[in-house]
């Protein structure tokens, strides 16, 4: 089958043989999968993977029926995994980021429970972003929002795009920091407020959320940050940073780390038409094209970049 | 009056002048105060605060009756006190921390609202424990400990002997990481479980607590931590260190700083005799001997010194 590579470097093949189910999972044939920045970072080095790329997509099985698929495979028997972290698995493989081949490929084979059928309402274009905005849900998920609370985002990609949007639908009072015109204009259009000069933000906000995949992200959200205030971290990138800690304990600031969210809810939201994810998407390939997708997906200001499988 | 000041250096003086209450602040007499690791940081640079040390005390008002007090005066105004956040008022004065005189002095004055009666059943050196034990029980105040949970405490200093004896009236399934055979003793004889080798313990925890005052506690707590675990930071200490924020994304931990904290439950636990702040005591200074109390507090290993005025 054809399926986008990166064993150290990404390259297109069109040989590699048709993945069996094992036990408990599912072929599935995929239909579309997105470029999320964390394939860009695994194509510098993060994860150390090797493999098949990607995990966001959608597919249909032999019956016909449309699936999206949450990425991490668990054991179900773990400690973590009993007590309902299954996410979190110690035995996990993870779709195209951790010991399991990934989406950008004719085929894919995935748990059975880790698939979730997709509304006719959602196009499959719309289907590729559950994933992400799953991932998005995450933050409500882990963080009460309350309506009456100052919430900021910082950064205007993808991610940032995405969970701006899904605050937005808390109520409550939503400013976006961004720096590309042409992003702030979409969130603009929703009647997001965008904070020009964070300076003016100083010390004024209940929650702050780090959407920008830079390590001076923290810093930033720590600023905008009242008392006693909740920074939420979404941002996955490569080293470390210099960084005091202190500050944290006289402001008794609560930092909390989201990752991977559910998808049901964010099927819900997109089947309702609440979450606009079209004007996020600016470009699609088809597969054999991935590498010239990739070259895209990396210049800056692009946002969502999907690839099409040619059958 | 008597008092321990810094003004750069470290220096007894016994001609300041006895301080006058302003409106809403009563005069206190100081019966006995502690130095804490923040008075030795302060020394150091910490804050850059001039003035008399210190804010653990236990003193006297005109009528006789005994008194703790909470350190940070508030104006009770600005938005953050409005919002109830009073110990992070924008325009506070910390007690011997922040543009207000401290406790190391025959004399001090506070707010009315800040004081606290001691009841009789607690002695003069225990209540001087009230402050640093109402910090450690701002840990339950902020995160909920479950008496099922498996919680760690980093640190076998004064603050980490009061926050694992705090934790352990949880019912919780408590271990403690230190290296001073003297202090361990102290919480093994409470029944509290030692972990000499905390890589026993990695990624076993639901709650990690840093008591260490290192920057390498953070960094040990959350190899300790599980997946979706929480970090409680209790350590100020001055500069920066090189952190990977990635994983606390990847684990989905929560980081909770936590500072000062409520005076009426460290007084109800103290009065019934919940925890044993006696067997922190070190040793106790005329204020006339106070450079060599600090010089003794400092001491590797020291726990809880005291200095007594000499009224």
């Amino acid at each position: 089958m054809k399926a986008l590579l990166f064993d150290g470097q990404l390259l297109f093949q069109d040989t590699l043989p048709t993945p069996s189910p094992p036990d408990g999972e599912a072929l599935v044939r995929v239909r579309r999968a997105g470029i999320c920045n964390t394939d860009i970072e695994i194509t510098r080095g993060y994860m150390n993977y090797r493999g098949v790329l990607g995990h966001e997509f959608v597919g249909e099985l032999a019956d016909g029926s449309r699936v999206v698929g949450e990425i991490n495979a668990s054991d179900g028997t773990c400690d973590t995994c009993q007590r309902g972290d299954m996410t979190h698995c110690d035995h996990r493989s993870v779709l195209g980021i951790l010991q399991r081949h990934g989406a950008m490929a004719e085929y894919l084979t995935l748990p059975v429970a880790n698939l979730h059928r997709v509304p006719d309402a959602i196009t499959d274009a719309q289907a590729v972003f559950v994933e992400p905005l799953a991932a998005a849900c995450e933050l409500t998920e882990r963080v009460h929002v309350r309506p009456s609370q100052r919430v900021v985002v910082l950064g205007d990609g993808k991610l940032g795009l995405l969970v701006a949007q899904v605050l937005q639908l808390t109520g409550c009072h939503l400013s976006l920091v961004g720096r590309h015109p042409r992003k702030l204009a979409i969130v603009e259009k929703r009647g997001i407020h965008v904070l020009a000069d964070p300076a003016e933000g100083f010390r004024r906000f209940d929650i702050a959320v780090d959407c920008t995949g830079q390590p001076s992200g923290f810093s930033l959200a720590c600023q905008l940050l009242r008392p006693r205030g909740t920074v939420v971290l979404k941002s996955t990138f490569h080293g470390a940073q210099e960084l005091a800690l202190t500050p944290l304990v006289i402001d008794e600031i609560t930092v909390v780390g989201s990752r991977c969210g559910p998808f049901e809810p964010a099927l819900r939201l997109l089947e309702h038409h609440l979450i606009d994810v079209e004007a996020l998407l600016d470009a699609q390939y088809p597969i054999e094209q991935g590498v010239e997708a990739f070259r895209r997906a990396s210049t800056p200001g692009t946002l969502k970049v999907q690839i099409t499988m040619g059958t």
